[in-house]
């Protein structure tokens, strides 16, 4: 499974990124590196970008790209997730790109069997390529990760995105600091040592990067963690009076795709000085192929 | 966005789809004019034929063809299409074929973004691969368009193909006559300057092609703009019997997919010698590898 | 369409899978066989693994792979069978992969049409591709089919597996036994001179290769032909303890995907002296690559 706790491994990913970023941008946008190889595209959740970004990632990089998601698979006729996953690797494929609405499904699946997978969300627990990628465009942006203070506000407790950005971000020393309201916290979350705020102010004074979740009410049982939309705009979005507390220079970031008006407004979403909403998407796509390149010369070693 | 309106570049288009007809009527059906670009398939609506030829001409260009629908895509999480383009334009995307039930939604995206958009069919508005692609079965069968009558028979107002197929053969001088009933109509489609028949004999008579359109249940509200389907296929379906009004070397025509017994009768659909329903479809391979190649050109200009 | 009767083709779709198989053992599982020809999947029922061991033939094949299901197709707007084909083969593809839940429906279409159709599973009838990775799973580790007993498994008559194993095993002469309660079977069976046994044990002695099949609840209209899940695993699954009538060097085969603990349990599937199932699904993959490259090869003579 790719792993995000290895320093030199992270740092060595954010390279190779900047390299094909520079590829995306360039007129043939083809490194045949993984040709010959089969990377499948195994969602068992709903996901455009995720599985749009992979998908490019792989075919970019001259993998044959395999598509198989939950609706029209045999989970349906009772398969376990790990017999789908041996079935698929005795075809030989390569990698297996994993979504799962279960915590932890990329991981009982990596060790329970030979396949090499990259875990691209489970449940509730990690999504640990979104983290990479936010790392990327603030390096990319900032130029380090060195004296910086990272915002992460919203529906802690329901955000795989949020759980993988702070294991990365305070592995690399990344001061990170919390807001959410009680509901949207867990007490494991302490372990990582973060500062939880006790207001949408405080999360955005001085810091260089704000990280707005998404309110994903379809992960919600019915109950959500707030009282109504109104009031998670009020308290908990980024709106454009609340940007007059923040640092100059500050990025807004978001996972997407974005719920306008509830935890991000327009005018920030959409204002090039400080959204850096499309360079996380952008920079998505080189990752991803970051990950494939790097899993893929592990393999054959 | 692909143009419809300037006749220089529809000729042209004509002529490089008369290249490749050719060359997907050979062995090796490949041209890596697209190597290294990405074209995504965004039907936010149904379709096999449309999507599966776009796919194949963008497939047989050497691009990487991504495929996304509506019913898996981040839609359903709330995202407007302006953001899921500009999301996946962010990951180097070169051109998109986008299919939406919202009349104008091409045009909308290709307002406000950067990204190459075709239009594969917008609500009631437009479908303009079709249209072209009719055009050249047309030519390719009669030599040119001199003096050429051509009937649109059906459902006028509900179809996005009559509306592109109006638009383009009267820019080329083709003498077009309609047929269908006053709820058929809509009062727009006077400007065209359209003769418009008092029933279905003056249509077939002295016509070169009769376009038959496709009875679409799945998009009138429950109201349809016909009693019954018997009286449909009665009053403005074309059967053998009342093909005996047509021109010698008339040529039927049908975007597809046909409602046997209703719009068309069988053995008038699988007659060679004036059924040009599957030619139609042959052209639509070529037509849309010629909009991709040219569209592409432009690009990179 | 695929051929199953000739004897000689059989042999030599062997020979052409072991190479296949050797290829995709490699690290660059690539052979641009068909480098320019579009190979359809049309799906009209759901699957994974068979769908994708063709979709991964095709690509590793060099062949344009479209997928569609029906779903998304154009049968929901009405469209026959027969004309959906026809317009894909009017798009000059090259073969069609075709499972639909119909019995004949791969035979109509070749029948009524000029594509090349792969059978990749009709209704209750036959699933050739599977019998023919069956006999190579067979062929490679027994090394011959000479003075071989296979036992077919459970219900045999909802099972387009047993049929097409049946018919390929008996035209090869290899003894077929077969077990399963009388609503299990059909007359039309005995035609091929198969032997019945009067319960498991008896079909699990003396025999070389055990077919398992699989419980598909989902093709029985309500009334299953047998009365419960816990009775069905008593009388017709395999266990560890009925495994001890087996003979030294049975090998148990299944379909996928495996109901674990109905009709095979855990013990049995997952221990690596018997159960062969991983090998047949590799085998299916290098299988439909010989399939393909042999069709694709008799297309162009």
């Amino acid at each position: 499974m790719f792993c995000l706790c290895q320093a030199e491994c992270k740092v060595f990913v954010l390279h190779i990124s900047s390299l094909f970023k520079e590829l995306n941008n360039s007129n043939i946008k083809k490194a045949d590196y993984l040709r010959g190889k089969t990377v499948v595209n195994a969602f068992y959740e709903n996901s455009t970008r995720t599985r749009v970004s992979f998908e490019i990632a792989a075919k970019r990089l001259g993998a044959d790209a395999i598509n198989f998601t939950a609706s029209s698979s045999s989970a349906k006729k009772g398969e376990t997730l790990i017999d789908t996953i041996a079935n698929m690797e005795a075809m030989k494929t390569d990698i297996f790109v994993l979504r799962h609405s279960s915590s932890g499904a990329a991981q009982f699946v990596a060790e329970n069997s030979n396949a090499s997978i990259i875990n691209a969300g489970d449940g509730l627990n990690e999504h640990p390529s979104q983290a990479l990628l936010d790392l990327f465009t603030i390096k990319e942006i900032k130029g380090g990760f060195e004296n910086l203070t990272v915002a992460i506000i919203g529906d802690i407790f329901h955000s795989r995105v949020a759980r993988s950005d702070i294991y990365v971000m305070k592995t690399l020393g990344i001061k990170v600091k919390l807001f959410g309201n009680p509901m949207m916290f867990s007490n494991h979350l302490d372990v990582f040592g973060c500062y939880t705020c006790k207001d949408i102010k405080e999360a955005i004074e001085g810091s260089d990067v704000l990280i707005m979740l998404r309110v994903q009410l379809e992960r919600q049982d019915g109950q959500p963690p707030f009282p109504s939309i109104r009031e998670y705009s009020k308290f908990f979005g980024l709106t454009s009076s609340k940007m007059k507390h923040a640092k100059k220079g500050v990025l807004v970031m978001h996972p997407g795709p974005i719920n306008r008006g509830v935890e991000l407004d327009s005018d920030v979403a959409d204002d090039p000085n400080v959204s850096v909403v499309l360079n996380q998407v952008e920079s998505g796509a080189a990752m991803r192929m970051a990950i494939l390149k790097i899993l893929n010369d592990n393999r054959n070693k």
